[in-house]
């Protein structure tokens, strides 16, 4: 861990709390952050209550309205004064299972402000109340609403989140519509605020003076996703998920709702380098979870997405026996952890997108002799990642899940790759009665459905990596075996889609999808026009910048995606697929323009090696970063995967040059990217 | 100097010539830069001849012509042919007298295409010919016209050059008009490029895209200087200053043109970290130049802009003798080696604005005994500063310049701030008959005049700093004793204006003016609100970011400009200034946005000691940056002059927090500006 300027190294908790009477019970009550950077503001005038956020003393965002609707009961929103506020202050570091890096500290000042009814004027319901606490880092903030046993509520049914956004300034905005046909797999528009229809979050803005700003959410538990639907110019409101009947939360008291975060920065890269959601979750629920296993792997998938090989049965079955043996040898030859292997389960054939519920998640196709892979496999050192394609019939999944951990468990399955592939709103939940009702992916019933997998598949010591998935809050903290999982455009839409991802696609996700945590991108496609297969599309990349995306695109498993045969066609760039950790003591973000570029590089968690990927959108770029990052008084050896001088995605995307320098800490280093390029970099100590 | 990979350190030339044949006699004859970032082609077809840049493949400026008009010949711009194509490749690094770094690489691939009329065609001016030379460095490119002896044009009068810039993208650009009322002191406009009308250089702009390009030029010798003319949409034209004939330039073959410029980079800090402008001029033509002395100074000025003092003669004459003295006193307790006298001359009294014949630049007035002082100031180590304002009428100056540098010399001066203070297109000029002109400060008049000035001036080991002056086109290396100039809005904005300079001026001159060269800016005001002198005026900065200029704002001279008493009341920050050196080894860009914020590291050319200055526009700002620019393994003191916690430009400026804290080239640092504030940092080695 490298030292960072007044952060305090040892791990230990700071925390003091304070008591403050607001001026009035209209407040304002207000809490800055510790390095006096964000200040926040509530106050409760009897029309309602509204936050507002500003930065150095300037707006960032203007009054912006509190407070929940029910089915069965008066919002609480009007009415309300504040009874109490507490404060207090927080500073402790705390280490990473895995991750970008070891030690994450979180340092804020918190603020809990009590709101009650007014009994006078309300009624029945008066006397009502709840908390809303905001915690305030120098880098963004979060709050959520709490509301306690005693608060009146019972249980309820919110039908409106009124949580509102009312950003200050225009801004430009990077966004995925939300309430769509499809989950999350947009290309991002870039558009002026005041265009933005629905979005999902990360929501990702950047002011016309420079300010970067991300509206997410952190701890999604119990709960219904947020999208942001603008209602006027810079003004947008919560928008939850609706369960099937159109409620968007049931519970009870007492609950908390997900904390409401705006990582807040002047570079895009501070982004980034932001540690806001993980901080607001949850820490590990799990205990010992030193069987989670990050790593790479290969397996039996980007064939079937070229048409060589199907999922079903069949003559061209990708996962038979014979085949899956030649990954593992692949694997175990070239120093891959696991081999997932998609299509192994019955239940392919035919319309599977409309029949999930014919899938069996312990039943192998008689081509695939599981126990037998599972003995060859271990014997070369390598596992089998499972994989549960649900077609988005969580009913038919739940009932089987359980036996589907204890078989993987059985055959020392480690990572199962799940699966929702459904349109937008048609997970398939049933009832008590076994009537089947449509949910959406990033709904309540999802989110409380992924975490009863987690937890089924913690007893068996299995780590997930959702596909299709509901969107990433943060929870790997809670949940350390949620390793990893989609969520936006991966490398499929390259094999799938005329022109597939556009080269900026993958600058611009570091800055949105990102931000909620690992994706399971799949990068590694080295055989980028496959003439054979499909032959009008092609990955719009340098064969440099599928390097890249390793240390770019974060996740604790990657995938080397391509077919073995074209690895082969290119073992030198293959060595550094080979050498890339998944696994991060320390992460540093050089350069970054959202949709333009980025640069990052990254700390081996095992060895004294530095990592560093860099790309760019269609357009060449040419930077100098210090390489600063380094040990000081250490000779590197740059091992230096760069595009060539004739380098370009579109017409020369092979043009790659290796080559190895000895560096320092001390130096000033090149970036130069083609059009569409990348630049991946292993810096490794000379050995005296 | 720090080492940069793959830069060679010791100063060595590799120049390679070629040979090489452009396809037909039209062309296109290309050249790339050594790294293949930036490609130039010129095409010769009978309606014309263009050029256009490339970068990585993608088009940067298209096809814009390029040609001269002449007042009594044909123009050179049809019918001509590529009748030969040399190339060669250098690469060497000189060293500095004073500047920004010591060495500078020089590193580029030239291209000289000849250019011949076709006789067949053309009646009595055919057969003409010259050459365009271009140089393409990886982070810009410069081309002028060269006109041999037996070009066929003799004497001319240039009428108009041709050359165009015909950007390819749509960008935003920050510029300032030429052709005004004014010299180049406006604020910085910020619109779509498509909305510029016609702009002095240095012009700069980013693309929609993120590429920032400035338009500038080099060694403007013998030459007027080059605006640019917006004639559609994206499509720039050069527009030369005319004489007051309306003749643009006139000379006669042999001649070269201006090197006309394109300083191209992902990054807005590319921009500065350029040295194209300085490796395009001519090495330096003075010889030993030892006797030129960067430093600071303080001075009779601020004073007189405060209406405290007068420059006329009177009960407030500030130029006399005792106050003199006291400023010799004080610059000698704390170690500043000039003392700046503005009025001590005769000429100063009534209006002088319209009368700049009046001054003489040998007589002082009564009050001032120039040789007591200059004894004064010897015997405590300090040296004064000349003045001499010319109101424009560089007819007068011309006829006292020799008297008046011979006169400087005698007393010990080794530094003289001229100025021009005339409206645009007022300088003076007497032809032989002793008829006046008017001529503009951006002319041929105007260029060469400032020569005749530096000439003189070393005969005598004077240099020169000058205000409203022709821009700076980086003669500085060719004529080392030019030392400094203004030539933009400087400090005396805010003392005259309400409001001043706003918050972002100097968050846009390092992108903009400060291309083309060091400006004496005049930083250091610490009292201000000056709420006596001038109530309705204030400086719209911190007090922190008035220190950030000395780092920010490169000159080899810098004014600490306010009062004597106001620094004794800030003592603690005045260390700063006191330690703060001018002169340096190495700069980098640590962060910048044009018009937002920029942070700049300079390494001490006499000691190991760095220093930073960050600055930002109204909005306040919190990043992180890496000291990896510090020599590794060694333990710095930082002496942190940073805004407090409460500061705001505008309603706490004074609040500053002073402290001092242990650091290595290992450690990242936060930078915390607030709204219209800075940072200023001295890192000084742990003696062990």
């Amino acid at each position: 861990m490298r030292r960072i300027v007044s952060l305090f190294i040892v791990c230990f908790s700071l925390v003091s709390f304070g008591a403050y009477a607001a001026e009035t019970q209209h407040g304002p009550a207000t809490i800055s952050s510790p390095d006096h950077v964000l200040s926040v503001s509530l106050t409760a005038t009897p029309s309602g209550v509204t936050y507002s956020v500003s930065r150095f003393g300037e707006p960032v965002v203007d009054a912006s309205r509190l407070g929940l609707r029910f089915k069965n009961a008066r919002a609480l929103s009007t009415g309300l004064e504040i009874t109490g506020v507490k404060t207090r202050s927080v500073d402790n570091t705390w280490k990473q299972p895995w991750g970008e890096r070891e030690y994450v500290r979180n340092h804020y000042n918190e603020m809990t402000v009590d709101l009650t009814e007014v009994r006078a004027s309300q009624g029945a319901d008066s006397g009502r109340h709840f908390q809303v606490v905001f915690r305030v880092y120098d880098d963004g903030l979060g709050f959520r609403y709490v509301f306690p046993k005693d608060s009146g509520l019972g249980k309820v049914e919110i039908t409106k989140e009124m949580t509102e956004f009312n950003f200050h300034d225009d801004a430009t905005a990077w966004w995925i519509p939300s309430r769509g046909w499809n989950r999350y797999e947009y290309l991002y528009q870039k558009t002026p605020l005041d265009e933005v229809t629905m979005a999902h979050t990360p929501f990702t803005i950047r002011t016309k003076y420079g300010l970067h700003i991300s509206v997410h959410e952190a701890a999604l538990v119990n709960y219904s996703g947020m999208s942001l639907r603008r209602v006027s110019s810079r003004h947008f409101v919560a928008d939850l998920a609706p369960w099937s009947d159109g409620v968007k939360v049931k519970t009870k008291a007492p609950f908390v709702t997900p904390w409401r975060t705006m990582q807040i920065a002047d570079s895009a890269g501070g982004l980034i380098m932001s540690d806001l959601i993980l901080n607001l979750n949850e820490p590990n629920k799990l205990g010992d979870v030193s069987w989670i296993e990050p790593g790479k792997y290969v397996g039996v998938w980007w064939a079937m997405h070229l048409g060589k090989w199907t999922w079903g049965s069949g003559p061209h079955h990708g996962a038979t026996t014979k085949n899956v043996k030649d990954y593992i040898d692949f694997a175990a030859k070239y120093g891959f952890k696991g081999v997932l292997v998609e299509g192994w389960n019955q239940g392919w054939d035919g319309d599977w997108f409309n029949n999930g519920s014919k899938f069996s998640f312990t039943k192998a196709y008689p081509d695939f002799d599981f126990k037998e892979l599972s003995k060859y496999a271990a014997k070369r050192g390598v596992r089998i990642i499972g994989h549960h394609e649900t077609a988005g019939d969580v009913c038919n999944y739940e009932k089987q899940m359980n036996a589907a951990f204890a078989l993987d468990e059985k055959m020392g399955v480690r990572q199962v790759k799940t699966g929702y592939v459904a349109n937008g709103g048609e997970l398939i939940r049933c009832d008590k009665h076994g009537k089947i009702h449509n949910e959406w992916h990033d709904g309540q019933f999802s989110a409380e459905h992924h975490i009863r997998v987690l937890e089924a598949a913690a007893k068996h010591h299995v780590s997930i990596i959702s596909h299709e998935p509901i969107k990433d809050t943060g929870l790997r903290r809670t949940y350390p075996n949620w390793l990893s999982r989609e969520g936006a455009r991966g490398q499929e839409y390259n094999a799938w889609g005329t022109p597939g991802n556009p080269p900026s696609h993958t600058a611009i996700l570091p800055f949105t999808r990102m931000l909620s945590g690992p994706m399971d991108f799949t990068p590694g496609i080295f055989d980028l026009l496959y003439p054979k297969a499909k032959p009008n599309n092609r990955v719009s990349t340098t064969l440099a910048k599928q390097l890249a995306l390793y240390v770019v695109l974060y996740s604790p498993v990657q995938m080397a995606a391509d077919l073995p045969e074209n690895y082969l066609k290119h073992m030198d760039a293959f060595q550094f697929i080979r050498d890339v950790p998944t696994d991060w003591a320390d992460t540093r973000v050089l350069t970054g323009e959202i949709g333009e570029q980025v640069t990052i590089v990254r700390k081996d968690r095992h060895s004294e090696d530095w990592y560093l990927g860099s790309l760019t959108d269609e357009h060449g770029r040419f930077m100098k970063v210090s390489l600063g990052f380094l040990t000081p008084g250490v000779t590197y050896e740059a091992q230096i995967y760069a595009d060539g001088p004739n380098a370009h995605w579109k017409t020369n995307p092979y043009d790659m040059t290796i080559k190895k320098i000895k560096v320092t800490s001390a130096d000033t280093f090149p970036i130069r990217l083609a059009a569409g390029g990348g630049m991946a970099v292993r810096f490794t100590p000379v050995k005296k």
